[in-house]
């Protein structure tokens, strides 16, 4: 059983690949251009197994009036309808239900995050992960910590209601 | 552990309430108009526990051309931002994974569904709903299944798309 109220939570992967850490900034940029607008700083790439970025998103929250625009969601939107065979890697920050559920459907079997100190895969997200067989790699990069902490610091408000994690009114 | 491969599938309800044989209509009708629109027909409502209807969504895949908007991710996005308090009940088909860890995300307690034969969530999300607590009815109601038959008969390349399950292509 899963148990919600302590979440997997993966540890640093040591000796991260070359294009996971290239990968990752595909990602960083758009979280960089969310906070640009005053969205939610949070990217997403997902790129195959070649190595060919096949798409890229951000939380648009704040800038679309979205519940459902994570970074992973407005990304797999961005690119549109593909066949099954197409969704190979994700990089992604520690990702939240939603969006790991989503990453599921698809097939997606990989993983790369940025961190996950700011934010653990809420309510038993990489659980999930580990019974579909999905590999995680957390890059604990101190960028993307930066980042979040900077923006949760300046919207609380925004990234709880982000989170559903409780009332922004 | 969860079990991709064995999904748990939620037993027909026995003695379901008016209040959700009423509520699963307003589904129903949005699956309808997808069907209409040639798309895949499956609805969503969230309604709030004093029988409030919060919004409606369906499935719109084909008419959007996204891969993210199925029902209940419509009817999140059509509704838009709302405190984390709001999000209660919600009416729907036998949810995806996308679908499931949506829900389990905001916080929704609760899902009606109008049955799971055609689709039973996939690769565990009737388990994640039981590690995160949510109450989940199943309608088995034959209007449902019906409705979904006749789409999977008449457009496969889509359905299997939209489940992420083999190519279209």
């Amino acid at each position: 059983m899963l148990a919600p109220s302590n979440p997997v939570k993966t540890a640093p992967t040591e000796n991260p690949s070359e294009r996971d850490l290239a990968n990752i900034r595909h990602a960083i940029f758009q979280a960089e251009q969310g906070l640009s607008e005053r969205g939610v700083p949070i990217g997403a790439a997902l790129v195959r197994s070649d190595g060919v970025v096949i798409g890229v998103g951000r939380n648009r929250r704040v800038q679309q009036n979205s519940a459902i625009l994570h970074g992973e969601t407005d990304c797999l939107n961005n690119i549109g309808r593909l066949p099954a065979s197409v969704y190979k890697d994700c990089t992604t920050l520690s990702p939240c239900s939603m969006c790991s559920g989503t990453m599921v459907l698809f097939g997606i079997k990989r993983c790369v995050m940025g961190e996950n100190d700011t934010f653990v895969g809420a309510r038993g997200a990489d659980a999930l992960f580990a019974s579909a067989g999905v590999e995680v790699v957390n890059l604990n990069l101190d960028s993307c910590k930066k980042l979040m902490n900077e923006f949760i610091e300046r919207f609380p408000e925004v990234w709880n209601e982000d989170i559903g994690e409780e009332d922004s009114k």
